[in-house]
């Protein structure tokens, strides 16, 4: 049995109930039945779509027995706000978390988790809506680093950062506003940094709970970098600090 | 007269020769005439694309007398090897100079000009050939930094290089090839910093003549970042050692 998938009709509504993060249903065409509708129902609550395929298509992925359904678990790694300290702590390391606040181009989500990763981030906090969706692009983009780094979806980053800062991170936003020279800030004790979206930087809600800011010095003609490349730049100051 | 336009078939030939950067020829259909046929031997030569329209379109261009033709003179200014001394020191500044290894992403070019321009750079070298081209796109994703970076383009990359070193530039590549960490490298004199191509890196050829190689520590499972945010990293080190 490979790793990724489950079959079976009640299997893989089990695993949507149970909360397992699906990547892609494929379903016998004309499939039907009580149960079959059950698991479209699931599906429809829970945004997973169902593709349909014929049989031969579903008998390739899967020589078990798979009543016509097999499901394709998500390679991602998704964890709650309360499992990032774990993370961070089982590795002997000081947290250092990333949230980004609406970022909308999938290239730039994949490209700052790549960047994240490299410099050694334990997660990455995305809000569920608003923001560039986890997919094939975002992973692709993310030279793979998506399978790796530990992604916590929230409903709201206000209270995801409220937690954070309760437990005693510095939160650091992005920004010129009232801001330090990056490489001025402290990035060695628990930390979450903040990234603003592409167009409108981090949202006031989100500034008010930022302990400080970091701004990046401009000395040419453009106003601003391009988010996944000033997050590359703060991170790796981030882990230089860590590092000394 | 609009600045960046030139019309009549004599006058185009003229820009042309003088070596004008054109990024666009707009002639009447139909059009014949001794004149003419030099125009297309020329800008075949050169590789500039003539577009053919009718002759209302040109009139739209421009009301002057344009015997058919128009150019369309690239926004972006070009500069040689020589003159990108004068533009730093015009400023007080010590020269810091990006030379681009056979950048093939378009994107990634655009991106790489935008913080190069963010970073204070002076100019940016790009080999004529083998690398992603400056145009529409590449504009576009430098958020327009194309046209106010200097851009040098080459057709010998080592040359220009050679060229530099022995006017005094320590040529500095980021790569981790018996490299010292970025941080640790000095950016503060005359330097040229030589970002490599996304699949191979940088040259062998090229390799040789850099004086010290920077690397970037990675702490994850990714094993590099992605070029343009390697290399904004790269020149913001280079930016901030220049400010202090």
């Amino acid at each position: 049995m490979q790793e990724n998938i489950i079959y079976g009709i009640r299997a893989v509504i089990e695993a949507i109930n149970a909360g397992k993060k699906i990547d892609k249903i494929v379903a016998r065409k004309a499939l039907s039945g009580e149960l079959f509708a059950e698991l479209q129902k699931v599906c429809k609550q829970k945004g997973i779509r169902i593709q349909f395929a014929d049989a031969e298509v579903i008998d390739r992925i899967t020589t078990a027995n798979h009543q016509g359904v097999v499901a394709m678990l998500s390679h991602i790694s998704y964890v709650s706000i309360d499992q990032i300290d774990d993370i961070a702590r089982s590795k002997g390391e000081q947290p250092l978390v990333l949230l980004l606040d609406g970022i909308t181009d999938v290239r730039n989500l994949g490209a700052i988790v790549r960047s994240a990763d490299c410099a050694g981030v334990h997660a990455v906090i995305v809000p569920e809506k608003g923001s560039a969706p986890i997919n094939g692009e975002s992973v692709k983009t993310s030279a793979g680093a998506m399978h790796y780094m530990p992604i916590c979806l929230t409903q709201n980053t206000y209270y995801a950062l409220r937690a954070l800062k309760d437990k005693g991170y510095r939160i650091v936003g992005a920004t010129e506003h009232g801001a330090e020279e990056y490489h001025k800030v402290d990035f060695t004790g628990p930390v979450v940094i903040v990234m603003g979206s592409e167009d409108k930087g981090i949202s006031r809600q989100i500034l008010k709970l930022c302990d400080q800011n970091a701004k990046i010095d401009m000395y040419g003609h453009i106003e601003s970098l391009n988010v996944s490349v000033a997050a590359g730049i703060i991170l790796f100051e981030a882990a230089r600090q860590r590092k000394l």
